[in-house]
């Protein structure tokens, strides 16, 4: 295509994010025309809401009703969905434009960790451009860092903080001492959170975004089916209290990586050293921190969500398809990705922390320390709390590296024992 | 050209880097095959010495005596220049591999940073790549994230830790409680250091990167000279001390930004606030944060040196350039990098540390704050240590923010009341 032709965008969905895109492409125009060596303009959009003020002039952009006819328009040469959902408009509307040859960017995460591999073949097939770097946190170029500037590398591992909300409430629990419900009730008054929140604090956002990078840094299909999911709901005051006594930061984490038993996928609380990088990541924010075979460990870090973040991202995207250098959609050809086999989430070995409630009666410890030696696994530290007899106590104790299996058999048998009281708070600890 | 057609490079330098490369491409040969979706070879290597063991295998490659003869090989694609040196046969080569149409990769920061308009220009002319991903930051991808992950936003502002060896030194200073002489020696012993450490510790090797990082964030040709530079050597322990009780760390920054008076690019040690990300990038580690107009803060840390991780960058070029991915060397066409003017460092506003020496006599304390008064500056606080009467003693103080001038009038007079005894330490704070 001739460098003066206009790269024409068609929007599906116009909310914040979309709205965002509009703002960036208006405001930063006189250096994106630079950057993309071309002229870049909105020449469709579609969106629930007509009259709605979004702060940004759409009288030169036609309204389409349904947003699946921006697939087969004319004057569309990529299509940017930013409906959300991994079926219906959004599936639809992507599927059709790739299939009619308009390169597709979106900011959907679900629908890239359910449908990616198949997208990305159409996609293939058809010569145009799959780019989703607003599906992964937000603003922080990961996506093209795992696939380009890290791309000499075999990754080894990857672990993320991908969720602001869930990173939002931790960290409001350890700084203003308030409960997970408490800090929930508040984020979803602030708009942190959504009215339904378990997408976010039952791990699943953050379980479709790893899924992506754990396809992109393995070159394996996209499979989110594959991902151990736990959420923060279980996390206690008293857990992120222990944490800090210990030298720990409680984060939810996405982890990726090669073990001995397949690639790993999992999402869960994990305890990680106070003076890990991720471990000062706080708030909203989002961090990756990505571990190269030759780069060793670098960190990306920055906002997870927000209209100026993701839009930043779905522009870099929009940049690249300008300047006819985006890479494909998973790397390397659809027909090289190779399915490697999952590692199961019993095989994991590593540390791991563990908060029963016990009534404080004689032969407590000793019950329970028999357990541990059966399963062969080895205590690290205890750590017993106010102390009155025959009262509820919380029993704290870390580990040294056992596997998940031992963990689970064990745990199975001690909650059986009468003097223990609610179900045991596991927590793994990760050395990162 | 067809993808199956091999990209071959010609290597000038098989030292650390130079071997790191080599082996990049044969340890990761499977998987870089699918990423750079053609073969990629070494043809072609000048090296001063034949015989060294390198650990990698040579028996298929061409040895070529003068390196600058790589410039004019038939048989080489790609030029990676790894000899290092801003002028002498590093320059040759480059300019006569561009003008000879052959894609330019080099770490060689003070090259580009003396020479690196001067060489896009010919690069341009070309139509060939001139890449340099490992001249700044190592294995950090920040040259790509800020052309093009990052590409929708103006930067307001950028600020790293773009020097391994000054870094290691302070956070060595703070960690074990010695002093800057004696952490050096350490340092140049283990190989940290060079045997002249002036190019670290002076701040000249962050200063060639910063200047390269603010040609890429404004858009305008790399001015080295523009800089104002100050390196770690008059950092004392005491400062060091006085930093952690104010809720500081002594960094060496290098900065650059947008402001009222023109593009500020400064090197010198700075107090940053001990929460701010940045404050927790310790030892050889290097770190970029880079603010967006729309993507706020990101942060991007890693290693900054060593074997595996600069060549991970430079097969990070190699990869674009066998997609045919490669941005302009400065994002922009050479004809559109616009100077535009820089801020003189004496309008530098915020606010400032000063440790002064002074004897403890009555009078001391009013003589300075008239001082300050008179130049408008108001003290945040105030620390005096151990007094004895007629014995010289630390007195620490912070500003509120005011101008870099005034500060230095204030000093001039400082310095002259014949109860300060030596040069005032002054070390600028910056909240970021």
């Amino acid at each position: 295509m001739d460098k003066a032709t206009p790269l024409r965008l068609g929007i599906a969905g116009l909310g914040t994010v979309g709205a965002g895109v509009i703002k960036i492409l208006e405001h930063n125009a006189e250096l994106l025309a630079l950057r993309a060596k071309r002229p870049v303009k909105v020449t469709a959009v579609s969106a629930r809401d007509k009259t709605r003020d979004r702060g940004v002039d759409l009288s030169a952009v036609q309204w389409v009703d349904s947003p699946v006819d921006l697939a087969s328009r004319d004057d569309v040469d990529v299509v940017i969905e930013l409906m959300g959902g991994a079926e219906g408009a959004a599936r639809q509307l992507c599927e059709k434009a790739l299939a009619n040859k308009k390169h597709v960017i979106t900011a959907n995460k679900a629908l890239i960790a359910h449908h990616g591999t198949a997208l990305a073949k159409t996609a293939e097939e058809n010569n145009v451009s799959l780019a989703f770097e607003a599906a992964v946190a937000g603003g922080i170029p990961i996506i093209k860092s795992l696939k380009e500037g890290l791309g000499a590398n075999r990754f080894t591992r990857i672990c993320g903080i991908l969720n602001g909300t869930c990173n939002y409430i931790l960290t409001c629990m350890a700084k203003e001492g308030r409960s997970f419900d408490d800090v929930l009730k508040e984020a979803q008054e602030l708009g942190y959170a959504e009215a339904d929140p378990s997408f976010d604090i039952d791990g699943v956002d953050t379980a479709h975004k790893l899924a992506i990078l754990s396809a992109l840094a393995y070159g394996i299909p996209v499979d989110i089916n594959a991902t151990y999911i736990e959420g923060i709901r279980h996390i206690g005051l008293e857990d992120i209290r222990h944490a800090e006594e210990l030298g720990y930061k409680i984060k939810l984490l996405g982890i990726c990586g090669e073990t001995a038993h397949g690639i790993e996928q999992r999402v869960h609380p994990c305890m990680v050293p106070v003076d890990s990088p991720i471990a000062s990541v706080d708030g909203v924010f989002n961090a990756v921190l990505a571990q190269g075979n030759y780069v060793g460990k670098t960190m990306f870090e920055g906002p997870g969500a927000g209209q100026g973040a993701t839009a930043s991202a779905v522009v870099a995207d929009i940049l690249d398809i300008a300047n006819n250098r985006a890479s494909l959609p998973f790397n390397t050809p659809i027909a090289a990705l190779k399915p490697r086999g999952f590692a199961p989430m019993d095989k994991r070995y590593g540390a791991y922390y563990v908060r029963l409630v016990v009534v404080d009666r004689p032969g407590v410890m000793a019950d329970i320390a028999n357990i541990l030696r059966e399963e062969t696994i080895s205590m690290e530290s205890l750590l017993q709390k106010a102390r009155k007899p025959e009262e509820p106590v919380d029993l704290v104790m870390t580990t040294h590296e056992t596997t998940e299996q031992a963990m689970m058999r064990a745990m199975k048998r001690v909650v059986e024992l009468d003097t223990v009281r609610e179900k045991p708070r596991l927590i793994r600890i990760e050395v990162i």
